[in-house]
This record gives C-alpha cells, structure tokens and sequence, in this order.
C-alpha cells in the first residue's frame, strides 16, 4: 500500500505569534501540533474522531512514530497549505503523510504513525485490529499489498 | 489572611528555547506554565499532587483564576527565581501568588486561584472543602481572618 | 472609556486534543493562546498587525498584564465562540476583554492588557503613544473618558 | 561515525501536569520539547548555547529533522531520565540521539539533525561548518569515517 499521489484532504493552518521563536521562524515542535489538528480534520470529515476516551475507557490512537523535515522556514502570519496523505493502511496501525507548502514552496514534511487502541482503567493499553467503520476514510486493509507490515502489531 | 511576607517555596526555571517569540523574549503564556511547575513543587514539598484523578475519578485542584503583569521582559537562558506565596487559604479554594526575579529585577508577578474539587465520571466537578492534611502545606482555615470569602464556593 | 455591551469581532475557536490535561478538560494556560489568536484577528479585520519586528527593530504589542477566569469547563472538540471587546483604549496601551461560550454556557472570561511599543536592537523596549492609523479599530482616545489612566505610560 | 554506546549527557526531566492530555498521558509532542532541553543542556555543559542571534543576527543551529518512537505510556509526575548521544557529527550538520526512561522502561527514543547556520538580517538562513570551538563536545569531523554524508549541506 504505497504513498499515494493525490492527498486525501488539503487544510490550511494561519502561523500564530506563539508559534514563532527568538529566530525569528515557527518552532519545530508545532509542526508536530499542526499535523494534529490537520489529522483531527481527516478524521471528523467523515465523523470520526481522534480520542473518544472517557473516564480512562474508550478508543483512541495513540502515536507510535512522528517525524518530519524541515526544508525552509515558516514565519508568523504565514498561511500554511497542509495535504494529508494515507501512506499505509495496516492491520492495527495507521501512517499518514503530511505536506506543509507556502505557496510554491515545500516547507517541510512529516509522518505520524498511530495505532488504533482500547484504553480501560488499570490496564495496559491494547492495540486492536482496525474497524470496518474506518474504511471508507482509509481505504481497506489489503493484506496482500501490505508490504511494510513487520509484526502482529501493525 | 494577608499576604505573607515570607515565601513558602523559593525555586528557579530557566527559560528555554522554545519558550521565546520572534520579539526576542518569553511569551507570557510561558509564565503561566512556570507558575503552575513551581505550585506542583510546592505541593510536593509535603507530598501532595495537584492531580490525583484516575480513570475520570479523584481530586484535583482546576483553576478558577489566574493573572499575571509583566514588569520586564524575560529572555532565553535567564534562571528566574520564582517565590511562592500563599496569598489566601480559603474555606474551599487557594489563591497562591508568584515572584519571578532575574537577580534584583522583578520580572513578572502573578496569582493563581484553585478550588479543591472531586471528579467523578458523567457528573460534574464538585468543590470540596479544603480536607485537614492540606493544613500543614497551606496553614489551617481561619474564618475569622478570611475577609475575602464571599461565597460558599470559596 | 468603558467597556463595551457590543463585541468587536466574534471568532469561534475549535479545543485540539493537544490543549486537554489527564483531567480531560482544557488546560487554563490554552485559554491565553485562544485570546492572543482571537487578538490577531481582530487586528488583521483590518489589516494590522500584532508584531511588525524584524531583525530586532520595530513595533509591536508586548503584554503588561493578563487575566482570566474560568466558570465553566472546556472539553475536546468543542466549538468555542469568543467575542473581544475593547475595555480601554488608552493613551499607550490597550486592555482587550474577552468571553467563551460553549452554546448559552459562559466558559471564561480574560483581559490582555498590551503597551504600543518600539523595540531596536540593544535598547530597551520603550513604549509610544498608540498611533492615529489605529483610530478605525480602536476609537480614538478620549483623554477626557479615560478615568483609568494613572500614569504616563497607560 | 556510528552511534555510541556511552551518553555524552544524562539528564532527566519531570512529566509537568501541562504536558499531559486527555488519554492521561505525555502529549507526544513533548517529547521533541524535552529533546531539545536536553540538547540545550549538553550543549551548555561545555559553555555553548543553542542559539546566539540577536537582532536577526548572529548563528544558532535550526532542526533539518526531529523523529521519535513512542515505546511505553510516560505519565504525570514521571521523572524520565534522558540520554544523549552524538549519532553524527557531519561537516555542517549534527545528528543527536536520545532515549527516555522510566526506571528499566524506555519510554521513547527520537532523533535530532541540526545544522550550524548564520542569520543575517534580510538574508536567507546559510549553513556554515561546524568550527573547531565545538570539536571537544561533539568531537572532530572524521570524513573518512562520515559515510552519512550525501550532500555539501551535511
């Protein structure tokens, strides 16, 4: 299940004071924020939500894997264009790719594995297999076209 | 129950990276996280927490206010000295107050006020009475000397 | 010059699940995050900005005071509407107020009070007298109305 | 030059109630803010800062690229302990390497690629070779040894 070409949702997020440091540019860490929220929006496009935990039971996804590069710098006021795509479906886990552009320009890029898990009280949290409700977000599972698929866990 | 003069806690933080702006110094919201670190020591030096909720359930301390004015800026690598003092122990709240210091230059003050509440799944959070083994930390109620309590939440 | 019964803009503002705690409500130090965001874009309606430093040099609107309080709790994904008004258009600074709803429910209250100043490299920050190009979003000042001026600086 | 088995620095750092979410536990993102606290402190261990500018001048070392892999939950009030090795010192850019734990548990490891660059005002960021002056922290570059290096940025 490769990367794919078209993205899967295109998101803008506005650069705030905040965000900046004495360099003058955005901190590296609210790249990492802003993928969130972008995720966030992928997954309430069709009604799904990231966290549905309640009083330490529920589903959610917590993140196995982040990274990103940076290839110029962002700066306060700036418009970020953000695209979203679904580099791997898998069992239990899920990797999305994020673009940031400023116009033309390539800002930086990134990846946020997660894996979809039940939290309850007292326990360890336990990875589960993806539903069938996430399909029409992220595409089925395709264990034949899974190739990066290493362990039960993923 | 007056202001002290005295501080209860007297810590440091040193400003970090990412807690600058593009103007070269820290960005206020910083100074609220540097307050509640320095309240969290401050409990702890007796053995408290400021969070003990568990699966939705236990006690805690949110906020009800909190405040801050900026004398002088703040920049990365200062080591502010930040004193602690406890500006008013009420019936069921706690209005703690903040010194930050860069050697004899008075940085910022602030106040945070908290009201001792438990939380419960599906109900919402109670205040509480302010129990005995906080007397210690925080000095007995006195309601004689409690001219601020306006209200049975406080 | 005192406070206003109509908001000067009203935004909306959606809680990511970054800005929650372990006790599953909003952090207070979000809420400040919220206020500076709903400022900016108070400011850009019309085509100001908060920050126009660069390279050390410039102007811009540090923070001298802040406040808030917080009546009601704020959970993950609520839609938060916040509304600004304008407390006191000083001479030197201005003090902003602002209110979070949830539907009818009052969430919290804030205040930002900013100096209009000058930053240059290896000087300290000096305030000014905030500029007529400001007059449309502010009101002009009123020296006559501002009973809350205590000194040269306000 | 491969990744060392002895940390050039140990540190640890407490979980603040701030830095937790509402699953009740570390919001991922700090990882990369306790990364970069650490970094400042190895850095400082030999009396050199993570960022010199001033003024929109001056050198400083901007992220190429941050990663982590989140192995284990970290919790409020969590003393971690991290650990820090110079994965790769390239001719301009440096790769650190941290491991998080909680007594025998690795909580998390991430990666860090920076570059020494100069800020001008006005001017794009340019990367420049790391100088002599850091060669006792982060020992000399050995390009026989660098078979990491694709490009005349690294």
């Amino acid at each position: 299940m490769d990367s794919e070409t078209e993205p899967r949702l295109v998101t803008t997020r506005r650069v705030e004071f905040v965000d900046t440091d004495m360099a003058g540019i955005v901190h590296f860490t609210n790249f990492f924020r802003y993928m969130e929220q972008a995720e966030a929006e992928f997954f309430r496009s069709q009604g799904h939500s990231l966290a549905l935990t309640k009083n330490g039971s529920g589903v959610g996804w917590p993140r196995v894997a982040a990274s990103a590069s940076f290839k110029a710098p962002a700066f306060h006021n700036d418009v970020l264009q953000i695209r979203i795509y679904v580099r791997r479906r898998g069992f239990k886990s899920l990797t999305l790719q994020f673009e940031f552009r400023r116009s033309e320009t390539l800002v930086a890029t990134g990846q946020i594995k997660t894996a979809y898990c039940r939290f309850r009280p007292d326990l360890p949290i336990e990875s589960l297999e993806i539903p069938a409700e996430f399909d029409s977000l992220l595409g089925p599972y395709d264990p034949t076209a899974d190739k990066e698929r290493s362990d039960k866990n993923e």
